[in-house]
């Protein structure tokens, strides 16, 4: 029997709508395999495209903020919020970007104590605060990010990132997603 | 001299694209004027685009959940979260939608003195639990709503429009978005 | 049927002490209309006039900390708690007293976002720390409200108003009380 | 050099009002010596005057709930809220009343661990939520102490006495009063 | 009857180890009675006797980090996690170390209103920032204590009697110990 | 250069106690390197040890509460508190005893999302309560987890390893312990 991969109806393979099995074909070819994200969300098709369609665009990496550096994001606000789908798939992905298991395990677990350069670090923390405790943000945590040398629209980027994953983390935490068993032995 | 609406830039006109500003055009149409986190997000117009896109999609009520009670999901979320922007325009939507000022306060401060009845209730307090608590988040909460009468359609959108404030909530904090003053008066 | 307005017995009209009839009749003079918390709280008359004859005292403004300075510490206490009744009522009286509905909600909601000046910030951080941490208090934030020109008895009065707010924040969640529908109109 | 008990101006004694001075003699009568919250206080003496006669009706035991239970009441509000000078002035107080010193001090530190029967600790455990949690208050928990035997008085007065240690132990702990050093011995 | 001091069973006097026999005697001769921990404990007979064995050698002053000093970490670890076993019994210890039970007292309720010296006070700020965030812990905070004297074995020891006490408050909390009603009346 | 393993001094070769030195062989002969916490304690031989003898007796499994549910308990607690050096290092041992890569990761995350049964998700629910609010367990929990099976000394054996996890997360945190980079690899 196929492990219970969420809480609400799996789509048929007869009912993925085309735009859908494109993108599964995309993860399939990349990665080797289907994320259960994708599994789990296809029973609501156009949701699915429009949140991705937005989602892809923040993951980009830039020149001023690379797409490694947005994993790491990913994974800082993920362990805020001890979401068990994100910190397996985008530590699997922030391992594989670093090239590094080690590093990429230690920022997933505790990126205060991972050795990242201060630059690395303040972005981190600030995407943290946005996770715990947006309302205390302040003009002059932007200002300092500035001053480590990232562009208005890398802060920007740090934002919606952090609050992106404040999504993701809860629409999966909430709709009882598991990841793929394929993600744990990735960039090891 | 204009009130500062964001902590970032903000678009000059001659840079509006024309998708952004048909956006703009339909909400000059619908409320009489501009919502700042429009003007605030135009600087990234592909970004606020996609964004639109998913949570315009989000907020379209169904026959089994009304757009009023989506509504009641953002405001529930926005005052778990104490976000400004969130409160003061989505509880003047809230009013709006219901044509009771007094009702749409009272969801927006507490709804758990509003005298809702146990079918809104709960749906806004699992919207609240996955605010505060996603990783707390069970299946047999989604099987008690499944119990009250909502559909697995109406489940998920509960959690979805949860998370989505989760998003907006954090990105206008973070960025330092102020609402319009229009807001305060609307649906009274 | 009336709307149930607590969790307690209420007077009966007969049972009203003249001192507590006093209070009904200057309320109703003032505002129209007799607020909740008398009539849930007249069942027990000497202590809604003990009470009552404190709290005047604490919210009448001084030449250096006026009467609107005492309500935004009311609703800035009162939104720490969440407090449905008291940010309904002390938000209709800041809004009243300011003459500015859209700067007396933004306080309510959310008072670092509001645009005041950096003395009537330091007034409400403090305030807010007395109601969510008050062991954390020093000496130092005491000292610090003296340099940005605060009487002695002003210092002393943002202690001793944060302290009323939270006693009534909790009086009233705890007996279930519910604000008038008059005040959401109030100040507008 | 006198210990110092308040980061107030504490009054001169020729500046002490004779409502003040009365209460001074009355507690020295009683005590043996003059409370430190009232020295502290006596600068404010209307304020100090008001309060007290609030404070001093509501701890008046009664038939259904005693003044030792309204003792048990200001301890554990004030374990919540980590106040030394409440701690140590009213443990004295309860530890009197009981005349078992040891059961007192159980109670003070942890009133769940006092071996009380339920309904004493149903009240302390409401007492408690009001402290903690004010917004959760539920007719439901009114209505259970209801059921154990409390009178509709009773329960007011768990909730007034609960309410009014939140504003002491606030008002204490922000203008930095220290307990007498003659308490510590009481009871004992 | 006897008071119940655990919800485990207690070892019958003849299944008392030779080991935990001597301890019981050595607390027998300095106490006048044996810690209900010990008897509690001593049906896992080794466990006690390894636990205490660690315990003992940390608790045993040095030239530059003496006993009392040990004890004050131990109240101020005790009250951040509110455990009555450890307040009542190492409140006794404090105040008879210090020969002092006003301080003693003091020290328990709130080290930071106690007027210990910079040295003391940070040496208990960072004991408690171990037990409430450990991992918010920085080298920072090790640097500042080695600048105040400590030496490198103090700072050692002021965090591993920290995370001591988070070990000790935990087993007696949870698997519910109380405390010879003799520690009450010690140190006055 | 070496990797900083550490805030406080590490202890050179020659300092090595003969005792410190069997355990460094014994880890050397088992794991094929000594883990950082052995060579960071090793400055303060005599506690290093006597810990030691604490925690590997607690730490060995027994008929009813296997080494594997010990680890299992182990990583429950560190991620309630955030451990870097303890997930890492117990995570791996939880994998390589489970010989399940997948299982271990998803216990060390959520342990509460990995599929375990009842008996097992009640030992670790009790075990976090230990960690996050140990004031608030009953003699009922105790009671429900003897229902489900376990003996006596199972019991007291979570709560002991729980709080044993307790000392050892809060004694890495905050010396600045780092895992060695070989766990990462392990048990995969």
């Amino acid at each position: 029997m196929a492990e219970q991969i969420s809480w609400f109806p799996i789509a048929d393979d007869a009912d993925i709508t085309p735009e859908v099995r494109a993108l599964f074909e995309k993860m399939q070819e990349k990665l080797g395999f289907v994320p259960n994200v994708l599994k789990a969300y296809a029973w609501r098709p156009e949701r699915l495209i429009k949140w991705r369609s937005h989602y892809d665009d923040l993951m980009t990496g830039s020149e001023t903020l690379s797409a490694t550096e947005r994993e790491m994001i990913a994974v800082a606000v993920s362990m805020a919020n001890g979401c068990l789908y994100c910190l397996t798939t985008h530590g699997a992905a922030l391992r594989t970007r670093l090239g590094d298991p080690v590093l990429g395990d230690r920022i997933t677990f505790d990126y205060r104590r991972a050795g990242l350069d201060p630059r690395q670090t303040a972005m981190l923390d600030y995407a943290v605060k946005v996770a715990k405790t947006p309302i205390a943000c302040e003009q002059a945590d932007v200002q300092a990010l500035l001053e480590l040398g990232f562009t208005p629209e890398d802060v920007w980027d740090i934002v919606e990132i952090a609050a992106m994953f404040n999504f993701t983390n809860r629409l999966v935490s909430a709709t009882g997603m598991i990841p793929n068993a394929e993600y744990n032995a990735m960039g090891r």
